[in-house]
């Protein structure tokens, strides 16, 4: 497969994940998480792309604050993408302006750019198929058509909505014919999804659309002019400018709005190609029971778990002890914070466990108690008055940046590897079992000149303990 | 009331509670549980008769391993109990051998020794009512019967064996009259237990028994010839010989059989004293939704526990998040280290669970990551290959043992707290925010020579890091 020149991916990478609550949090949404298999589902998703768009092609977009977690996330995974690109939402406000922002960046860079629009929270069996229908809705695009991949639908599902094919646009493709739209159909009950998959002509709305950057802002003019004129100030931006707090405010005034929504059903260049995908939507995390091989009594069941007796249920444990017994659609997933138990047909609203914790400030909705950097990763062991434990481990030849913090001490317990350990004006190495101290407003720095990965305990102390006491004066990273 | 001077406290506390998994553990049976009130249900058992019987006339009975443990435990509540008469099962062989055990025990120092031997895993409401009963039942004792105690059901129970009255026994009690017994029978089905209820004259089994310890001993004597030349062996031993393994050896031949079943059940001494006690038998996790206050949908809920749309279910949490979203008859109970979910329905079998963790010899069936000693506590907090992490809180003028360990040095870190610290020769405080190291096979002490508590992190480094590798020259609280 020859890669295109005009053709980019726009991976929407914004969804907080809500629904995948405790396995995701704010600061690790369901898009990076290596539940479905070895890689993380964006990274599965760009890694789908390569062979029809080469990485310098690939944006991701997301907001301000996950860019930089979804950036360390591929750069740390086993095989880093390091070339992508990324534009930062100054905020969330659904897909209709997100793919706006990312349709001016890329006509700035590429009058004939087209765009692949895509998810980041899906699965898929056949990525051949899926590259060779891209290709054929690409050249679609190019004749200025607005297109939306239409999936056939293998069950009645209620969770999507579905697109009603209208007639054959003639001219263009004999592998993946297309279709005008006859009409877009919401989310259906249960009778009418089985008429819907009995009729033939109905596919669900992937979410997944192909078109010129040139061809949707056109339409977003025409059927959205108050979000146009908002993304024409961010044309004569840099992608820096773009998150200043100038933009940020600006943007607040975007309505949030889905593409669907603002352009798709009201304009008339739609096509649909409808195709055949082994396609699963991450949707919610009865998602998981699908992926999973089931027992024989129908549960899907990973991690340290003893069940008993159970049926058609989900048990995932990430690391702990799960014991289930006589349990019968059921989801329980354990992780090292927090536990969900909850009925299966209850997994939508799981959302409303985070609106809870959203609204209580509590450190389970937001972050992961592993947090991955680009020299390594950490793990909060415990946190107490006073007192918080970690273990960080430490790349071979990497170093965290030159740093300092105000209102703690830092004991280090070296358990495997060796450290070489600035703390203001010495250097020097401390081996496995030893251990050093770094006293509060003391420059330091941490860096395994090693070949094998360093393990430290680090027990800080004092008064405050949070992330943001930290100055860096030099960073390997480049981070703030 | 005047405390009596032949009634013995015999409180049996060799069970394992595999039904309370996993807030029970091997070595942390329900009966040490703080669950039900501020206090364990074996210290209440103890504190509830004391007006009755002084703690030099209360002996608990229970196994090897567990009798240090409960031991401990019964120092260091908050109103402790220090004069306690512990008697060691060399063996657990179900209730007639430890009674047995107990009333030769108590005949060697008192021939007119009467036992109110009595469970430790249950709940009370009404202590007053109780102790006028035993006082009651003392007296049928002493005139030589075998009294139980039957409880007036307050529902067609299950669980209990009942027993049905017989004639009413002349010229004892006022009060408390008391009658033959027309006969045993065991745990009936909801129609006959209903029966039961409606017909008055049946009570529950309650497990509590009142006789004079030579009257006992005689009964064995003759119902049980062996288990009787059995015991008498034991006569002429000193309690610590109890638990020699040669008595061991011998102990392992006695048959496991209940005292219901050897004794009472065939005895024509039996009396029983029929009170209404508000009594709760705290035998599986299901008795934690009993004693908690239910809300509105019938949920009992405790812990750091988000609950939306449950209903009639239990959600106990220790400490981590739980999130419960549409339940109906599910128990979820969490721990440290384990989560267990199950249906309402199966929480009997949760021993089948725990049955599982023995085969694997996992650690969450047999220990806590709390472990409490004389001097304080530790908790385990990480473990991993070639580290060990304990927070290690010792009390005000407390210290722990003289010790050493071959295979790991121990890094310490004060987070609050003074503490003295002996490293070989040397003898120095270590403040908080400080920290300090011990070699291995180095002769060492923590000891807290405040006010306060002192709070120290524990890394431990080394290739074996088990508990049993330490050495003790010198401890405060006599252990080997």
């Amino acid at each position: 497969m020859v890669t295109s020149k005009n053709l980019y991916g726009v991976i929407l990478a914004g969804g907080a994940g809500t629904r995948f609550w405790p396995l995701s949090r704010e600061m690790s949404p369901k898009q990076l998480l290596r539940v479905f298999g070895a890689e993380s589902l964006i990274w599965q998703t760009i890694k789908r792309l390569l062979p029809l768009i080469p990485q310098e092609q690939v944006y991701v977009v997301a907001n301000n604050k996950l860019v930089e977690e979804i950036r360390t996330h591929l750069i740390t995974e086993k095989e880093p993408f390091k070339n992508v690109g990324y534009l930062v939402e100054p905020h969330a406000r659904n897909t209709a302006p997100a793919i706006g922002l990312a349709a001016v960046h890329l006509l700035n860079i590429n009058p004939d750019a087209v765009m692949a629009v895509l998810p980041s929270d899906h699965l898929l069996g056949n990525p051949d198929e899926f590259l060779s229908v891209l290709t054929s809705a690409e050249e679609l695009a190019s004749a200025g058509y607005l297109v939306t991949l239409g999936l056939k639908p293998s069950r009645p599902e209620t969770g999507f909505g579905y697109i009603k094919l209208g007639a054959r646009l003639q001219g263009h493709g004999e592998t993946y014919p297309s279709y005008a739209v006859e009409r877009f159909v919401e989310k259906p009950d249960r009778e009418t999804a089985e008429l819907y998959v009995r009729a033939g002509d109905y596919f669900w709305n992937s979410g997944m659309f192909v078109f010129k950057a040139s061809t949707v802002l056109d339409e977003i003019e025409r059927l959205m002019p108050e979000l146009y004129s908002l993304l024409m100030r961010f044309k004569e931006l840099s992608l820096n400018e773009w998150n200043s707090e100038k933009t940020k405010e600006l943007f607040c005034e975007a309505e949030s709005t889905s593409i669907d929504y603002g352009v798709m059903e009201k304009s008339d260049k739609v096509a649909v190609v409808p195709v055949e995908l082994d396609w699963v939507d991450v949707g919610s995390l009865t998602a998981i029971g699908d992926f999973l091989k089931k027992d024989e009594r129908g549960n899907a069941i990973a991690g340290n778990v003893i069940d008993i007796d159970s049926e058609d249920s989900i048990v995932f444990g990430e690391n702990r002890l799960v014991a289930t017994l006589g349990l019968k659609d059921t989801v329980v997933i354990d992780t090292h914070d927090a536990t969900l138990v909850c009925s299966k047909d209850r997994a939508q609203d799981v959302r409303k466990v985070v609106d809870v914790l959203k609204a209580r400030n509590a450190e389970e909705y937001l972050v992961h108690r592993t947090m991955y950097r680009p020299w390594g990763c950490y793990t909060l062991l415990e946190r107490g008055p006073g007192f918080k434990i970690k273990v960080i481990e430490v790349k071979p030849g990497e170093r965290l940046s030159l740093q300092m913090h105000h209102h703690r001490s830092e004991h280090w317990v070296v358990i495997a590897g060796t450290a070489t350990v600035t703390r203001g004006g010495e250097v020097f190495n401390v081996h496995v079992n030893e251990s050093t101290f770094i006293p509060p407003s003391t420059m330091h720095r941490l860096e395994n000149p090693g070949m094998i990965p360093l393990k430290i305990i680090e027990v800080q102390n004092g008064e405050y303990l949070e992330e943001d006491d930290i100055m860096r004066t030099e960073d390997d990273y480049a981070r703030q």
